[in-house]
C-alpha cells in the first residue's frame, strides 16, 4: 500500500513533481478543496510501464501447488500509476468500469463464513483478479464495488506459520490496484505495488505469526480502495493444531454510499472522509447471518476470526448470552486473555475469539457499538441441541 | 437482546413476513428512508400473548433470598412483540408513556457510585421494573428516559462467580422491554426475550467470570433502548476476595437529545445513528462527581469498575495525576497489565482499574477522548489526608 | 488538568458562584447554546493572584542539572483563573495573542522524531514556556497554535523510572495554561494548576512506570487546549536498559481548523466538539515522514513510542509490510504481546511497538483507521541495505 512514494515523475499540468509530494499534499488538499479529494479515487495507468521482474502466474482463484504460466506480461511502473489523473475519472465514486454493469440481474448470495481447510503441501499458489462488479448486499441494495475475485470480501486465504504463499494479482479493472497482506513481512514498495489494467504481478511470502489478518488494496487513496470493497481475510494457523473448534471468519466493513444510479449505489469518498457509515456489516451483507444463521451444535467450541477492514471503525465484538473464554490479542495460541464480554478489533486489525456452546439457543453476535451494530453488524449463532 | 429473530408472523400492511427479515431490513431501511428508522423505537405489544413458562416474581428492587409470589402473569410472545408498529408510536423519540410526566418536579439526585456489599447467601433474587420516567441529569436538563427501576443507570447488581442470580423483569412501560445481562451465559432467545406491558418474566443464571459487566435492554432496536437509558452494571466478584480497596462503579453513557418539550428532552434515534452525542456522562449525570466528588483517604487502594454502556462510544479512562498499577482486561484477578495511564473500555464492555492513593489531593477522572470528556465525562476523586 | 474545581469565587455578571459549578455547567451549556462553548477557550487571568509557593526556574528549554534562579514571581490563584471570561476573548478559536503574528514568514520544519538520549545524572530540570505561535504544518497551511516552547508537539522529554524531573512552566501567553504530565503521580490540584501570563510555576516528580506518556495543558476546557497544540510526549525508560533499538517518538493529533484569516487557520472549538478532524498527523505535520522519511538499516530493531494526543481519537498504529514482534500495553519491558499487525493507542494514552527490519524497503506507517490516516497520519520508514 501507499506504494511508490518516492519516485520522480514528469510534471503534468500543475501537478506536483514527485509522487511523494503529490501523495502528501493530496489528502490535505482534499479537505481544503471539496471534490478534489474525491478525484483521487480514480487514476489512470501511467504512460510508461515496464516489465514485471517478479513474474506473473495465470492460476485462477485460490489453489495449492497449482499450475503456473511462463508468461511475464508488462506491469506498471507503480511510481507513476496513481500520479496522473484523467478528468473522466474524477468522479469520487466507485461507479467505474464494470462496477454497475448488469446490476439489475445480480443475485443476492450469502457469504460463507466457514474457514476453509488448510491446503495440502507447504506452498500455496493464489491468483486474484481485481475488477469492478455490482454486488447485491441486501434485497434492496446493489453496490458498485471494487473487488478481488468479483466478491466482497475477497476469498478467505488460509495458510500456516512457516508455509509459503505465492500470490499473483491480475488487474482487470480500469484503475490501478494492488495487494497488501498484513500477514506478510516484505518490502511493500515492490511486493504491494500497483498493477495497471491487463497486467499481473507476483510475490511470495512466509507468515511468521498466527492470527486473523486483513488483506486489502493499498493503492492510494487507500481509504477509497478499502471503502469500495477491496479487502478480505488471510487466516494464519499456528504450526501445531489448535484445539478442535468450529472456525468462522467475520470481516466487518463500513459502506459509505451515494444515492442510487443505474440500479446501484456507489461508494462515496467524501462520505468516507466524514466517517458516518450508512451500513456496517459482517462479510459485507448487513444482517446476513440473522437471515441465515451460522449453525453449530451444543458442546462445540466456536472460534471467530474477526477482522475489521474498516476503512475507519473498530468492531466491538460481543456474543449475546455468551462470554469468550479466550481472546487472543496477538499470535495464537499465546497472548490470550480469559473471561471477556466484549473486546475491540481495531480497523486494520484482527482478533480471535473462542467460546464454548454449553447450551442450545440463538445467540446474536454484534458490534456492540450500536450506532454501528444497528446499521447491519448483527448476526446469529444458532446452537442446535 | 435481538430476541426472537426466527419466528413467523402474520403480514401486517406490507410489513415483512418474518421477524428475522424485518429486523434485518429495518436497520438498512432506516438509512435509506429518513424517519423510518426512528419509527422502530416504539412498537406495540403483540396481539397474541401466552403464559410465561418460567414464572414471575413480585420482589421489588434488588434483594437477596427475598419474597416471591406464585403469580404467573401472561407474558408476550416475543416473536411478535416488536414486529408490529402502531402509527402513534412512530415518533422516534423516548417521549413515550410516562417519560415526561411531572418533569418539572423531578429533583436532581447524585447517583451513588459505591459498590454495594455482596448479599448474604449464594442465591440472589432481583426484581426490576421497566418504566418510563423523567430523570433530571443536570440543573437545567430533564431527559425523557426509559429505565430499569426508575433511574439511569439501573441499580448496581453485585454478585459472585458461582453464585446464582434469579432475575425478574416486570414491564410497566408502554412498549416491550427485556433484560440482557452480559454476566450470564444463557439462551438469550428465551431468557432475554421481550416482555409487554403488565407482564413479567424470570430467568436464572450463574456467572462464570469476575469483572464489570453491562446489562441493558435488548429489545430492538437496541441502539434506541440503550440510548434512552435502559442499562446498568452487574459486578461479579471472584470467589476469593480481592485485595482490600474502595470500590466504585462508573457506567459511561451518551445522550442524544432532541430539543426540550414538556420540560424534558427526549432521546433522538436519528441523532444516535449519527453518533455525535450531546452529553457523555459517568452514571448518567454530566460532571456529577465534579460537583460532589468521590472521596477516599490517603493510602487507600481504589478500584474502579468501569462499564461503557455506549450506545456507541468507548471510554478512554484516565485519572489525572495518577497511574493505574493494575488494569484487568479479563476475569479478575488474572488477565492484568501494570503501569497504565489510559486504557479503553469498549462500548458494551467493562474494564477494572486499580490505583493506590499515595498522596492527598484532587484527582479528576476523565474520558480522555476529550470530545467526549468535555461533554460531561469528567469526575473528581478527592484523596483526603 | 481541570485544576481547582473546588474554590469559591465572587459572582461576576451572572456567572456561577463556584468554579466547580461553572465547569460542570460549561460543557453542557456549550451544547445547548452554540457559541458559548467556544467562549470557554479563552479566559482572562484572575484579579487575585498570590505568590507561587513552589518556586520558579528560569532555565530555558530542556536541560539537565541546569541553572536555576532564585526568583519567585507571582503566580495565579488557579481557583479563579479560568472562571472569569472577558468578552474580547470569546472567540472560540486559537487565534489569540501572538498566534497569528508573522504567519507569512514562518518556515516549514520537519519535526525530528528521534528519541533524545537520557540526560546525565538522576535529576533533570526542564523549563517550558507556554505561548501562542503560528506553526507551518504543511506547504499551504499555517495554524494559529498554542504551544509549549513554540512548537507542536512540545519537546520530547526523556527520563527514567526513579529519576527526578523538576519542571517549570512560564506562561508568556494571553490566557492561562498549565502542564499535566501523565508520567507523574502527584496532586494535580497543586502541581498541574493554571499559570497566568508572566508567571511561573514549578513542581517535581519521579516516574514509577516505563512507557510512552502524554503531556498536555490541562486548563479548562482541556479539549481546546489540547486541540490548539499544547501537548507532547514524555518517554520513561526502565531502569535497566532495553534491548538495543532505534527509538522514535510519534505523537498523533487531530486538527480542527477554521477558514484562513491573517494567513493562518485557527483551531475551532465547535469543530472539536463535532469530532470530525480536518487533518490528522504524526508530530503535527501531515505526511511529513512521507516527504522526508525515517531511515534505519537492515537488521535494526525499531521501537516506536506512540502517543495519541487526540484530543478525541485513537491511533490504530500499523506498519505496512511489517508486523510488530512486541507491543507493550503497560510498563516496559513487561506487559507485552507478540505478533501483532495493528494495535490501538487510546486518546490520552501511549503504546510502545517494536519490530525488526529483516529486509530493506520502504514501509509506510499509518493510522489504519483510514478516515483518519488519509487526512495525514501516514509516514514512511525506509530500511536501507
Amino acid at each position: 500500500m501507499i506504494d511508490d512514494l518516492t519516485g520522480e515523475q514528469p510534471s503534468v499540468s500543475g501537478l506536483p513533481q514527485t509522487r511523494r509530494t503529490f501523495l502528501a499534499r493530496s489528502s490535505v488538499l482534499s479537505l481544503a478543496i471539496p471534490g478534489v479529494g474525491a478525484a483521487l479515487a480514480a487514476c489512470s495507468p501511467s504512460e510508461s510501464s515496464k516489465r514485471d521482474t517478479t513474474g506473473a502466474r495465470a492460476a485462477a482463484g485460490v489453489d495449492s501447488e497449482s499450475q503456473q504460466t511462463g508468461a511475464r506480461p508488462l506491469n506498471a511502473d507503480s511510481r507513476l500509476d496513481t500520479g496522473v489523473m484523467k478528468p473522466e475519472h474524477h468522479t469520487g465514486t466507485s461507479a467505474t468500469g464494470t462496477a454497475t454493469a448488469g446490476a439489475a440481474n445480480v443475485a443476492y448470495r450469502r457469504w460463507a463464513p466457514e474457514l476453509p481447510a488448510l491446503p495440502a503441501g507447504r506452498t500455496q499458489r493464489i491468483h486474484f483478479h481485481a475488477h469492478e462488479a455490482p454486488i447485491r448486499i441486501d434485497d434492496g441494495t446493489v453496490v458498485a464495488a471494487w473487488t478481488f475475485e468479483g466478491d466482497v470480501p475477497g476469498p478467505i486465504v488460509h495458510t500456516r506459520v512457516g508455509d509459503t504463499v505465492e500470490f499473483t494479482l491480475t488487474n482487470d479493472a480500469e484503475i490501478p490496484h494492488s495487494m497488501d497482506f498484513h500477514a506478510a513481512q516484505i518490502n511493500p514498495k515492490e511486493a504491494f505495488k500497483s498493477v495497471v489494467k491487463g497486467q499481473s504481478h507476483t510475490f511470495t511470502f512466509t507468515p511468521k505469526y498466527a492470527g486473523a489478518f486483513l488483506y486489502h488494496c493499498g493503492t492510494a487513496p487507500v481509504l477509497m480502495h478499502i471503502g469500495a470493497g477491496m479487502f478480505g481475510a488471510i487466516i494464519v494457523s499456528p504450526r501445531d493444531a489448535l484445539r478442535p473448534a468450529k472456525d468462522f471468519v467475520l470481516v466487518q466493513n463500513e459502506f459509505y454510499l451515494a444515492g442510487a444510479a443505474n440500479g446501484t449505489r456507489a461508494s462515496d469518498y467524501q462520505k468516507m472522509l466524514n466517517m458516518v457509515p450508512d451500513i456496517v456489516a459482517f462479510n459485507a451483507r448487513p444482517n446476513q447471518y440473522v437471515k441465515d444463521p451460522i449453525r453449530v451444535k451444543v458442546g462445540d467450541r466456536v472460534r471467530f476470526w474477526v477482522v475489521s477492514a474498516g476503512p475507519s471503525h473498530p468492531c466491538n465484538f460481543h456474543v449475546v448470552g455468551e462470554q469468550f473464554d479466550t481472546v487472543y490479542l496477538g499470535s495464537l495460541p499465546d497472548n490470550a486473555i480469559r473471561g471477556v464480554q466484549t473486546f475491540t478489533v481495531p480497523p486494520g486489525g484482527g482478533i480471535v475469539y473462542e467460546l464454548v456452546c454449553d447450551v442450545p439457543g440463538e445467540f446474536p453476535f454484534v458490534n456492540h457499538g450500536f450506532g454501528h451494530g444497528q446499521k447491519g453488524a448483527i448476526g446469529m449463532l444458532v446452537v442446535e441441541p
